[in-house]
């Protein structure tokens, strides 16, 4: 499994004077944006070019879609893999947008089947036009993502695009395939994070070298992958409330929906009897989880460290994200992809 | 709209004596596919290597897939293009797998979105797994067409694969968008039908034509779009019933899920008011037909001559699918897909 020959290792992980530095910083994601702010800015209006179809009610549904702008940190991590030898090529915009689009449909066809009511603050598609909508719509974002890469016209583009679409669906099917199972092997775990997270965000990093920086192209690849497992980790970890827990912000809903992340993972060797059984017991195809039984392991990860294990992989991760830096031009580009490391780790603070 | 344009006329349709003559022989699947049988075999073969994944689940589902072996339509017409100039051209296995895979993935989105329960004599994924299960396997399938069909690597093949993909999903919106609506324009039923039936079938001729007729692209593309109509016309006629209505057999399917198909529009102008009242009262969204009313309808479509009016534009499409054949070198390949023009016309019989 891929992940799993990537060595990270749980313990001997030590914290630079330097990276607390970083860390209180706290980087914005504008600041991340800053560089290729005008690029950004053009991969929206892209994007609702190549989504406009001559079927109004289809407009309708992309026009919402539109609305619930997300970060956009795919495409903003295309444009700055894309200028790490300063020559930008201009594909950038077109490739942004059909990154952007296929990460939209993820999310489309995620809050289908979760049946997930709202997204970025808005309604989901199936919250507000049903089911059937939220399916086709997502097809429709996916061909068209790929109607406009085969425009773009370079083969090797067109088999980044198709198969992290592959491997997006595949890391899906393996969520899936897991839930409400106690997969205690974290092989398992970064297998389908790699798929279902870091294979996008490495993908975008990669065609920003094919159009900018070919001789950049496995680094930034790389620089991608771990910066996306740091990233989920991190998204995970927040699931279970992070660094300092907010008092009445939801957590354990991958619990709740029968998924074991890695705060889990961490702690799972570690528990006591009584502990386990509380674990097992959620898990328990014949009982009925309740709030306080999902709180109750939500409390037992959080005093046994799985926070704190689960940001030590993912630093290691950030850590190997810039180490495949190391070798690139010192550019503007390089400086800011550094700071999105910082970013990633930050994001539940 | 395409489909407007292509001069269907209702009335003035004449069936000569031959025309009769092939109607009542009655040809069947197995004689059509009879010249590309070999290459079927392979075409299924080769779907099964390039479904399979790493991921046992995957392959689970995907072997249930498989076993609900389809009729190979598109594979099969995809061949005999490829046939029109006696030089064949190999690439026909994988294409062929392309868009039967294609084709695949709509039908389980379908049956997701629809919540139908049997497919083929099997469970449908979402009655056997769920409706997550349908949705990503969905997917699953078309981006592993389009990884396998960059893997070929023909820009020229990828844009037909990639656009007919996105026809596809045009089709289905546009049919969501009608959903429980009286829409009196026939355009909108030729658009929606071209959309979702015809441009499949029609991309699989054009595919053989790429491969090995390029100088009959034109005509095999035609062919196919044509024939697709027909196609689906009499699918939407054998819901009402066919030219002889069969005991027992379920009809008013569609018109029960709220879609106006060609046998209504036809009778629509034709009928009496209280007719018309029958028929508005199912789609009010106000009130719930009952099993009756959608009977009535059907009663009245077929008593007011809505089966001959549909199988009337069938016939013409089925004509002009024949008609895009004549200047095609005689081959054997060439009088199996005149054949397949009767199939279809007969598919109710």
């Amino acid at each position: 499994m891929p992940a799993c020959s990537s060595g990270v290792k749980l313990a001997n992980m030590r914290r630079g004077a330097a990276q607390q530095e970083v860390d209180r910083t706290r980087p914005s994601l504008t600041a991340i944006q800053g560089l290729v702010h005008d690029v950004l800015d053009s991969v929206l209006a892209h994007m609702g070019a190549v989504l406009e179809a001559d079927v109004p009610f289809i407009n309708e549904v992309s026009f919402h879609l539109q609305r619930m702008r997300g970060k956009l940190f795919r495409p903003a991590l295309l444009a700055l893999a894309n200028r790490t030898e300063e020559r930008p090529d201009d594909r950038e915009v077109a490739l942004g947008a059909v990154i952007e689009i296929i990460h939209m449909a993820t999310l489309v066809h995620d809050d289908s089947i979760d049946r997930s009511s709202m997204r970025r603050g808005r309604p989901t598609l199936n919250s507000r036009w049903g089911h059937k909508v939220s399916v086709i719509m997502g097809d429709y974002l996916y061909s068209r993502a790929m109607t406009e890469i085969t425009r773009i016209g370079d083969l090797e583009l067109i088999e980044l695009a198709a198969r992290v679409t592959n491997d997006l669906t595949i890391g899906e099917m393996v969520e899936i395939a897991h839930h409400g199972q106690l997969v205690e092997d974290p092989r398992q775990y970064f297998f389908l994070i790699e798929k279902k997270t870091a294979s996008l965000i490495s993908t975008a990093c990669e065609m920003g070298a094919v159009i900018g920086a070919r001789e950049q192209r496995e680094p930034l690849k790389e620089y991608g992958r771990r910066l996306g497992m740091a990233f989920q980790l991190i998204d995970d970890l927040m699931d279970y409330g992070g660094e300092q827990a907010v008092m009445g912000k939801p957590v354990g809903t991958d619990l709740r929906e029968g998924q074991v992340t890695f705060p889990l993972l961490a702690v799972l060797p570690h528990l006591s009897p009584a502990e386990r059984r509380c674990v097992n017991a959620v898990f328990d195809p014949q009982e009925q989880a309740t709030s306080d039984d999902i709180q109750r392991i939500v409390d037992v990860v959080r005093e046994r460290g799985g926070i704190e294990a689960t940001r030590r992989v993912a630093r290691e991760y950030a850590d190997r994200a810039r180490e495949a830096l190391v070798g690139l031009p010192s550019t503007p580009a390089r400086e800011v992809m550094d700071a999105a490391v910082d970013y990633v780790l930050a994001r539940d603070r």
